[in-house]
């Protein structure tokens, strides 16, 4: 996928923007020389050296669109960044998925305690909040609708709500309503609001691209239940076939792999349309969106 | 206690800060008509009817001395309540206090189960955030330093900190010093911010308050130390004696009851003082600081 000039130019945009979000994350979370000492050095455990960085990287091509300035942009990227580590980290609890685990490492829980990463997910989605009111966009109004957007976006009408679902529906079987309903909230959400927040960084969001993070949102959760059937735990760096063995309902077992892959092709189709008419600003979300749904890990 | 005129006077205005948060809080919940229903009525359950409202009522007392609107203190209110709310939910699961008991109900692990609960936390700190942030003060930054007020509170320097240091501190013996530096952060951190942002609902907060926030939050916690040890779980609502059962370290096992009930007193002639020179506008405030030290419960 990463063959001609474009895709070597996308890349190292790539990198450029994971090592920019990567030092605002060092920065954000406390150092161990700071008490409490265990929890802070289980904050940076969950949080560095790990991941794409999807959601930073949508903040950031959607930043591109509005002219937003990096450094709000890197804000922006670390506050999504941060309630996304903490919502893997309670993922990975024994009284939810019970995974050892993440990223090629030991989860949270299992190199640390169990309490100590329940604390971890708390602490980090506080310092997310901290961070986008820490630090002055010049325009305060976006700036609340960034805290607005991002805690929409986690809460229980999005991820946590997702979430809740997620586990209700263990050995159940969901129409592809349902199946939409939930994705929406537990890996949608945050994902839309990373493209919303890149753009509110520049000024108010347009239309398009909310349409867009609607799309790329789902497409990134139907790939990743593709991904979980398909590929092996060496290449995820996290535990793979844990849908079906948990019973868990995916577009793979509600459609079959193959109409998934086509159902992802079609969210990737509707994200490029999305976009249409807005010229060469937009190239970094529609790199994006094939990324997301060309991945194989 | 509540014996003459202005102590009427007193209990008829918690009363109605009591009954104006519950009712902001039962505005900013959604109901169980929204999916998903079971998160919602866990999260209704974990929150309304239930407790003192003590940070509430120092928002509005703090807000009285700045001359703020009801209807920004209310949100304030009910935005502390909901991360308090979510530090009980959390505290109370097996991987940490494992208690079974909360404000005389049965905890929400038990009444629920242990992944709701860890959800319903997680949803009540993004709908803090989520209602400071959704509202207009008319005045941004104010608004925006709100926000961060309530998130380092909260945080790992904060409240999720002062959590940590605890758990460690079980079967240890601590210094007053080690005492003091765990419970400002423990409980200290979110009474001294609820103080903080009432002020804030009206203008930028005098020293005078923050001083009185800092003395009433230790206050509070050497209080709870004295009853945990002292009263019993049918008047407290929750496990009485658990922190000597535990090993943790109090301002009991450090200095003795007697000590602790002194030093809670000093504590209280503290917060009275920082107050010298505010007049009746800061009233509120004094009652509440004897409140918070006299209860028994």
């Amino acid at each position: 996928m990463l063959a001609n000039a474009t895709d070597t130019d996308f890349a190292a945009w790539m990198a450029g923007v994971q090592s920019r979000v990567e030092a605002a994350l060092a920065r954000a979370l406390p150092g161990p020389q700071h008490s409490p000492a265990r929890l802070h050095e289980a904050m940076r455990y969950a949080t560095l050296e790990g991941g794409k960085r999807v959601r930073p990287l949508l903040v950031f091509a959607a930043g591109e669109v509005a002219g937003a300035e990096a450094a709000k942009l890197e804000v922006a990227g670390a506050a999504v960044e941060l309630i996304h580590a903490y919502s893997l980290v309670h993922d990975d609890l024994p009284c939810m998925d019970n995974d050892v685990l993440r990223r090629g490492k030991p989860t949270v829980h299992v190199e640390f305690d169990e309490a100590t990463a329940l604390l971890v997910g708390d602490a980090l989605q506080s310092l997310a909040f901290q961070l986008l009111s820490d630090f002055s966009l010049g325009d305060s109004p976006s700036q609340l609708e960034m805290v607005k957007t991002l805690a929409v976006a986690a809460g229980s009408r999005g991820m946590a709500g997702g979430q809740a679902i997620d586990l209700e529906s263990t050995g159940k079987t969901l129409t592809q309503t349902e199946l939409e309903f939930m994705h929406l909230r537990k890996t949608g959400a945050l994902i839309s609001a990373a493209v919303k927040m890149g753009a509110l960084c520049g000024g108010p969001c347009p239309a398009a691209l909310e349409k867009y993070g609607h799309r790329v949102g789902l497409a990134f959760q139907v790939v990743d239940d593709v991904l979980d059937a398909e590929a092996n735990t060496a290449t995820l760096g996290k535990t793979a076939g844990k849908d079906a063995k948990q019973g868990k309902p995916t577009y793979v077992s509600a459609m079959g792999a193959a109409r998934a892959r086509e159902f992802a092709e079609e969210l990737r189709s509707g994200a490029h349309m999305a976009l249409a008419g807005m010229g060469a600003r937009a190239d970094r979300l529609r790199q994006l969106a094939d990324f997301i749904v060309l991945r194989k890990f």
